[in-house]
């Protein structure tokens, strides 16, 4: 079953062994574990509903304490120390778009905010239920069928809250693949990608969701939004890319159709390494822009590197990797690149060779596929580490963003000593580690890992995350990155969001949920400041 | 010096010879000459400016004739005939941000209505002077200056008036390339391509408009809104997607950030026929499909292989390359494939190779790079045909769509069954011959032309465009596709856009300009219905 207050489900564990914990206790000392509140404990704090009855909605205190969180570390601690706060007062489960425009008439005649929800897997805080107003999520993912597969234009039609593992499983079975792998795949939905701008580890085979996303169907306070798909367009501002990020705010997402291909006939995870940082840029920023047909290119820094390496297990294996790389001229500091091909075999190879021919000169070390084949093993579990951690009294935290090739490094610099000092005041220290998680000819995404200790309460672990969640987007914002590269803006980055949207893109951004949302009852208070 | 009533250059002819000629009377009868205005004539119907007067603007008469209009079949049936009706009361040339805000206060205070204009290219009514309302067009090709090249992310930051070709000069005299090729190209703007979301004849390798603008800077009425360049972002909807299409309703683009790429060592064009077009269409559908690097596929059918073979010039030769084709199976309603590769040369020759390969099951018969170096050499000169075709008495006019692929050869024969139908009503023949222009894993562009006679007076030839583009647009809509996939909106196409927008998209679009420009000075009366 899944975990209520934590990741996944509750039958999968990802250990961390005692050299982990060592590791861990020796960057930022050694953890204790906090108390988990009870699941009764929880549930007791969830208060009368106020909602008037409805065919669709459940107003059961175990429904609503399932529904009221996502996945950020201040949904954790809400959970975790059983602080719940405001909870919906409700959860509907929509099975068609009819009930859908149910709902939404419902929560206008009535005036209850509706929350669109998908997986619930959001670490941006877009999910919180409102103060004050009465509320009610609209959970999505009875919406999961494959409606309709054109193989001719290679385009399938799904509801929108179909889960990552289903979608892919309704496609294989004819065949085809999205292609689309968020390390939340696994309980992440169609609708809650396209509504939050999602990218997945292949992007750069498959494009990111806006790539994806050809043309749905969005129900709205002020009607029905249908969207066909054209293969390309010139009439006029793309209405695609408006619902793409909307987070809840336009309206709820039914239908998405979706570009798809066939499943590739070949598929290889290949790990080089660089001696240091600056070599291993310059190799994946050449690789990018000379345009190969990859899947993937995923760059750990010295940090990222030695933690995975720490953390992989397999002690003897890895002293043995670390001996031949230290003859090959990576020894400390150190960084691993994962590349990714997919496709028929032998463009598959060319691409692979003529990738790993521009990472000599930068002094690559090829190593071939175990730790890729590791890593896609692990692919969908590492976020299983957050529990693993929790649970010995440390707090797992990313923040993600992209910039331009020059402010790259110093982004990535800038972040990691942003959240030093953050948690230096409090008088702690923080495990920072970061990989470029997609590569573009433009730049890169930068992702940052935070691994701290936890004080062992509400109060103080909210205190510790606020500031290193300022700090860090502060970080974000002056060195001129956006605030989210993948994650969304929800209620935890809008603040920082005029900082890239100026004052007349928020305020238009603004008018026109005004328009479609007269009555401001679309998930108010996510995504604009 | 650039011809004020017609297209290009008035030293560059691109004549019809008698061959033509014969094709063009056999197929619709003979043209009848129409007797042209003059300039003096054309000049003097300019009214008297309405505008208060400003350092920047100039309201002479030649001027303002000028700049009134664009290249659409309308656009010429005033020139020509001389019945020049509205034209702006003023056109003002900018030469910085400064000076574009300096003319949006001025607007602002007197009412007068702003008509932004690239290189005037356009073909759908984007540049007409709104009735009543006093006017001014706001030039911008003195902005036209390479103002940054950041070689590490590949972006070049331009004045948004830079011509295609001052562009490309710019930028190869470093070693880069935009690689945006319109038809236009000679004549059009980034700014221009931005506002009507253009498509380049090599978009298969370097995208459309919308994957090459990164950023800029747009002066509204209500403030400058500044689009930083990111490589991808999850931070709502993507405001460059709401500038992109928006055809001067918004504001003015003074600056714009484009990804370039190095000039590719190689670059080539070949041709291939097929026997008919549903192999054709097959051929490369898969061709698309298969993701193989190339840089064009744009395949003509029947009747445009036909007339590109009859306008060819080089009669002995084209007997002999049709001899050839016949004992090869291409005979009556052979349809022409153009492939353009382009970068490294061993990577665009194993694209080539496996792309011709494709072609082989569907009866394909490569013939080399003769027809393709002949087509890359008038790729922007084909456009002069217009003035020839006009001066025997002909006109010729285009239209476009784009459409998933199982509708894509039903979109075809519908268009031009539909002009048929149109011109036959008015007791004339069109010649109407398609190619897919763009090719994308979805569906294509369907792009027709047409060539029909001219009546020889205003009225009648209005009358007759009016009657083709309603028959041909409604064609469109009641197939599914887009009402523009390159030329864009403007007046022209505006009654059909509601039929893909919605009347939710249309209003949500009108909400949002209001927003920005709430005396409604910005382009009136274009790309909303």
């Amino acid at each position: 079953m899944r975990r209520w207050n934590g990741w996944g489900d509750d039958a999968v564990e990802f250990a961390l062994n005692d050299e982990a914990l060592a590791f861990l206790a020796q960057r930022v000392g050694a953890g204790k574990p906090a108390a988990d509140a009870g699941y009764e404990q929880a549930c007791a704090q969830i208060q009368e509903s106020r909602l008037p009855p409805h065919r669709l909605i459940d107003t059961s205190p175990e429904v609503r304490l399932r529904n009221a969180l996502g996945q950020s570390l201040p949904d954790w601690l809400r959970l975790r120390y059983g602080v719940i706060g405001a909870a919906p007062d409700g959860v509907a489960y929509p099975e068609s778009a009819q009930d859908v425009r149910d709902l939404l008439d419902y929560a206008q005649q009535f005036g209850v905010a509706l929350i669109p929800q998908g997986g619930g897997t959001s670490v941006a805080g877009h999910l919180t239920a409102p103060a004050g107003l009465p509320s009610l999520t609209v959970n999505m993912t009875r919406m999961r069928q494959l409606l309709y597969l054109d193989t001719e234009s290679q385009l399938a039609t799904f509801g929108a809250g179909v889960l990552g593992p289903d979608l892919e499983a309704q496609l294989r079975a004819r065949g085809y693949t999205l292609g689309h792998f968020p390390q939340s795949f696994e309980y992440s939905t169609l609708g809650g990608w396209v509504a939050a701008r999602s990218s997945g580890q292949q992007s750069l085979r498959y494009g990111r969701i806006e790539q994806m996303f050809r043309g749905g169907s969005l129900e709205t306070p002020s009607g029905t939004l249908h969207l066909p798909t054209f293969p390309a367009s010139a009439a006029g501002p793309d209405l695609r890319e408006i619902v793409l990020g909307s987070e809840g705010r336009l309206g709820i997402l039914t239908e998405a159709t979706v570009r798809v291909t066939p499943v590739p006939a070949y598929e290889a995870f290949h790990a080089v390494f660089f001696p240091d940082w600056r070599s291993a840029e310059t190799a994946v920023r050449q690789i990018v822009q000379a345009g190969l047909s990859l899947s993937m290119l995923r760059l750990s820094n010295p940090l990222e590197t030695t933690t995975m390496l720490a953390l992989a297990g397999h002690k003897k294996l890895i002293g043995l990797l670390e001996g031949y790389l230290s003859l090959r001229g990576c020894k400390e500091g150190k960084c691993m690149l994962m590349i990714g091909v997919s496709g028929r075999k032998s463009l598959a190879r060319t691409a692979l060779r003529e990738a790993l021919a521009l990472t000599l000169p930068q002094g690559g070390v090829h190593v071939g596929r175990y730790m890729g084949d590791k890593w896609k093993q692990n692919r969908f579990r590492n976020v299983y580490l957050r529990n693993a951690a929790w649970s010995h009294g440390y707090a797992i935290d990313t923040v993600e963003t992209a910039v331009d090739w020059p402010r790259v490094e110093i982004m990535m610099r800038s972040v990691e000593a942003a959240a030093n000092a953050a948690l230096g005041a409090h008088g702690e220290q923080v495990h920072t580690y970061t990989h470029l998680s997609h590569l573009y000819a433009q730049g890169a995404s930068v992702y940052t890992t935070f691994v701290y200790r936890l004080a062992g309460d509400y109060e103080s672990d909210l205190a510790r995350w606020k500031s290193l969640k300022k700090a860090v987007s502060m970080a974000i914002v002056e060195n001129g990155g956006t605030i989210s590269h993948q994650h969304g803006v929800g209620s935890d980055h809008a603040p920082y969001l005029a900082a890239e949207k100026g004052q007349l893109g928020i305020s238009s951004l603004r008018a026109l949920f005004e328009h479609v949302d007269p009555q401001g009852i679309m998930n108010p208070g996510k995504l604009l400041p």
